[in-house]
């Protein structure tokens, strides 16, 4: 692993949606071992504007993420589950639960949050382990 | 790893000082592996008010840490090397490298950040890895 510390100016919370990534590269995420040398874990940094949704469902086959909401209001499903998150939510999510979100149409701020993943191994050897389930988005039901 | 998935109301950030946790259980720290079944990486969120600094230095064996710091103003030391930290600051620091830091007495708010541990293997099987090295505090040099 490597020794020495990096350091990365991701700005603040305002300024989230300048950054853009992910597979669907849309504006709002950052992954910060993208600019840093995290070996162990994934950290990104995320944020959907008022109705704004992921518009897919994922899962993982080993991985374990951990979400922590900071500002706005949000949903996240999780399989048949619908949880309303809001500034200070934390939710642990283990291996094959599917999950996607949105941020509430009537949020007065775009929902931001902090999704920690990792699996007990470098994620480097974990490699892909996410599959995209077509199910249909929960908030349309 | 536990499947499923777990939920924590942690509280918007200006309410994280209710949280007392760490070896040193002052206020402002919160550990979610304790609340949530996460094995593959461990969070805490942490305040420290204008002034208030950590009050020791730490480094660990193997695993490695993410810093993202949220709100306020405050100096990471790393090593002989002290950056100042604000909103979006993002620090890897890896093994063997000794860390502190505080939250400058000019600070208008509390600074708050989130810190990611993680080694590639289970945390339970990395277990105590860290020491507090007997170092001077950097800003009273």
């Amino acid at each position: 692993m490597e020794t020495g510390y990096q350091v990365y100016e991701l700005g603040a919370m305002d300024s989230w949606e300048r950054h853009i990534g992910g597979r669907v590269p849309v504006p709002g995420r950052k992954f910060l071992e993208g600019e840093l040398a995290l070996a162990s874990f994934g950290v990104s940094v995320n944020e959907r504007k008022p109705g704004e949704e992921a518009g897919y469902w994922h899962d993982h086959h080993v991985v374990e993420e951990l979400y922590l909401f900071l500002e706005g209001e949000g949903e996240l499903a999780l399989g048949t589950e619908l949880l309303q998150v809001h500034a200070g939510t934390a939710v642990r999510v283990g291996p094959g639960v599917p999950r996607t979100w949105r941020c509430r149409p009537d949020s007065p701020i775009p929902l931001r949050w902090i999704c920690v993943r990792g699996g007990g191994a470098p994620l480097a050897e974990i490699g892909m382990d996410s599959e995209r389930p077509d199910l249909p988005m929960p908030w349309r039901a």
